[in-house]
Parts: C-alpha cells; sequence; structure tokens
C-alpha cells in the first residue's frame, strides 16, 4: 500500500512494520518529563498517526493537552520498549497508540468508546503492519477502592480476550507492568491486590507476562513513572516480551 | 453517556457538544510556531482524543512529531476558528482532528487509510456530539502539478460527497480555506487553479464557502502559515461558516 508521502512525511511503503499496541491508562500513555534531547531518536522505530506511520517521537500517545493541565502527555514506557525490540530482531516496530490516562477497567469494556477506539485504529494498523504485542498497564483508577481492585482480574481477562477475538489476534502476547510499589496516594494495599491479579493471569493463561515496576521511581506527583524509570519499564516491558516470543 | 473520569480528565458528561471536522494537508493540520502563551483558552473548546473529548490545546492535530522534523506539528487555524463559534453561539465546541501532512486529493479517496480513518473517528466523536461544520485545507501536494492541480475539484467533490454521505452529514457546511497566494516552492499558477476551482464549487453547491488567504503570511519555510496567520485565517473560516448557517 502506498502510504502518500510528501516532504515532511515518511514512506514507510514496501516495508514491513511490525506493531505493538499501547492501552491502558496515564503510566501507558506517558506522563514522563519531555525534553528534545532525551528522545530515543531510532530509524526502525514508527509511531501511528492519522492512519500513517510517523517517526516515533515523543509523546507518542497525544490522549492529553501539553499545556496548562496536572498532567500533559510526555515521555512514555513503550518508547525504549520499541527501540529493544527493533534492535534485537533487526525489524521495523511501529506503536499504536491507544491509552487514555484516567480510565478505570469498566471504561475498557467492550463497546464502551476506548475498546471500540482501539479495535478501530488498529484495524487501520493492520493494513500496514502486522501486529506481534500488546502492552497494558492501569489500574490506579481502580486502586482507589478495594472491591473495584478485586474485581479487576475478570474485568481484565473478559476484555482483552473480547479484543484479541475482535483483532484475530489470539496468539498475540500481552505484557502487562505491574502497578508502582510507592503511589502518593489514598491507594491502600489495593495496587498489591492488583498486582498478585496480574502474576496469576500470567501462571493461569498462555500469553501474557509482567513486567516488575519494583524500584521504579514517580514524580513529584507521587502517581507517574519519571523519565528514567519509564526507560526503565520498558526494558522490563521488553525482557518479559522476548520470554513469550516464540 | 459517561466518559470515564479521573483526576487528570475533563468531564463533558451530559453537556451537548457541537463538533467540527480537521480534515486536510499541513496547513489544516497546523504548522504554525506553538507557545504555551499563545494557547486560547477557551474552556467551552474541546478536542478529540482516543474516543473522548479534552481541554483544546496546540497541537490540536498531532499528525507530526514535535521534535527533530523540519515541520512538526504546530498551531492551527482550527484554534480560532473554534473559539469564534462557542463565543458566536453559546455552546461548547469539539475539534475532530484527522488532517494529515503531504497528503495530495488522490489519498483522501474513499477507501484510502485517511478517508477511513476520518469515518472511523467521526463516528466515534459522534457518539458524543453533533457534528455542525467541516472544514478543509489542502491542494499543495496537487499544486507540483499543472494536471493534477486541474484535476482537483472533481476529486474534492467526489470525495467531499461520499463523506458527507457515509456520515450522514449532507446538511453540514464546509468552508474551504484558499490556497496561499505566497508559497515559496515551485507551484507556478497551479495554486491559483486551485482555488478558482474551489469558488466554482462554493457557487454551484449549497453547503459549501471559501475563506480568503489575501494578506496571510507564510513562515520561513514558505510553506505553512505562521501563527499570526492561522489565527486571522480561523476567523476568516467562521466568518464564512457564519453566512451557512441556517
Amino acid at each position: 500500500m502506498k502510504l502518500g508521502v510528501f516532504n515532511d512525511g515518511i514512506d514507510t511503503a514496501g516495508e514491513q512494520i511490525y506493531s505493538i499496541l499501547m492501552i491502558g491508562q496515564s503510566n501507558m500513555s506517558g506522563r514522563g518529563e519531555l525534553y528534545a534531547d532525551a528522545q530515543i531518536n531510532n530509524p526502525n522505530c514508527v509511531m501511528f498517526r492519522m492512519g500513517r506511520w510517523q517517526k516515533m517521537c515523543e509523546p507518542i500517545n497525544p490522549d492529553r493537552p501539553y499545556f496548562g493541565i496536572n498532567y500533559p502527555s510526555g515521555s512514555c514506557l513503550a518508547t525504549s520498549f520499541a527501540d529493544c525490540v527493533a534492535n534485537e530482531y533487526g525489524i521495523k516496530v511501529g506503536l499504536i497508540p491507544c491509552s487514555d490516562g484516567g480510565t478505570g477497567i469498566d471504561a475498557w469494556k467492550k463497546g464502551e468508546v476506548l475498546y471500540d477506539y482501539t479495535v478501530a485504529i488498529t484495524k487501520l494498523a493492520m493494513r500496514s503492519s502486522k501486529v506481534i504485542g500488546i502492552i497494558w498497564h492501569q489500574g490506579e483508577t481502580d486502586a482507589y477502592n478495594p472491591e473495584k481492585a478485586t474485581a479487576h482480574k475478570q474485568k481484565f481477562i473478559d476484555m482483552i480476550t473480547d479484543l484479541k477475538k475482535d483483532l484475530g489476534l489470539e496468539d498475540v502476547p500481552v505484557i502487562i507492568g505491574e502497578l508502582a510499589r510507592n503511589y502518593q496516594r489514598d491507594f491502600g494495599d489495593n495496587p498489591l491486590i492488583i498486582n498478585k491479579q496480574y502474576h496469576e493471569i500470567a501462571n493461569e493463561y498462555d500469553g501474557f507476562a509482567v513486567a516488575s515496576s519494583e524500584g521504579l521511581e514517580l514524580k513529584a506527583d507521587g502517581l507517574h513513572f519519571n523519565l528514567k524509570s519509564l526507560r526503565e519499564f520498558g526494558v522490563r516491558y521488553f525482557e518479559e516480551f522476548k520470554k513469550l516470543v516464540k
């Protein structure tokens, strides 16, 4: 498929792109510090925009403004993840950003707008790429409430099962990131409840793995991973991804 | 529809949003200078992201990176346009960004990825808004070639007719912006040919109007309107929009 190229676009026609779907809430979208000179410039990494592929550049998942709000879009964990995948396998990697801040697991159910957005966008991306992985980070919104935290596991399984089926991606690995160990929020033990569920999922189901958040640091907001830890977290996602790739 | 709100999102549940579809190429996407303190902060203007509405903030149409390329996403004409519409009618206005730089009219044909992306995104936006206008700026890619310039009119009419039909928006006004008068590119008279066609369309078809580019200034790149002229252009789009609104 010819992708229509002008002097400010990039031409990916004829190249095989292996894509990664990004879903979850703010710590997948990425609220890390954003500096031009901290960009990972890998010519083999691209991101999905308006149905076409563009040079990978943060913010990759533009779910929020950049000015005038508390938690603007910023650097994310997918950047170092994509960089590792491209380098390890010598392939062109495309990121499909569908993550949205502040969204609990109920907002991701089939038929909700986030789910349907993800299906629509990923189908468009599949015209010009092959999806090889799904990366997920979510749970903070459900961690405010012990009942929601306890119900998280089954709701996640239902959602991801629907999603993989609707996209024909049943065999594609899913990497889940642990919630942070050190939020400065009124979460109690709920993040630990959710992390335990994620590890249960990885033990009970094929094709799931969990990246550890041990030692990762948050920004001063007490809620979002900082740039350095996002880079490290992306590498940990990659290490888990490698174990699942056949 | 409840839109799932967290501490960094905005709650639009229960509010009527009147939306505007942005399509075309780089001068619709916006390549103007981007400054935090030049933002138009209107609490009645929002933009569509991941299926939900967020505070309007440039870059509204994130079709390009912000770092490391010649023509990054920047300020755009839709910002002052939305501000005028919200203020004039006392309504909440939502922008649906589907414009993509470097795309000739052939890339916008029904079945091409940009067209299908636009249909998918606009349908999602129509779950939580009523579309009241379509704004278009395109033609530079077709202006490199006199045959393409001459063929532009019919291709545009075919595309926009399909699009309005597929979205059920037959009665929604379309505002087209003239190409600039002063590109520093090898365009010859082709921008004038395309502008003449746009005025013919406005004369021949109901529901179309053309915003003048007279006196507007380009950036040093000789291709893209500067911030000041984008603000002015948005106001001109609004003046034309007002004439078409019943």
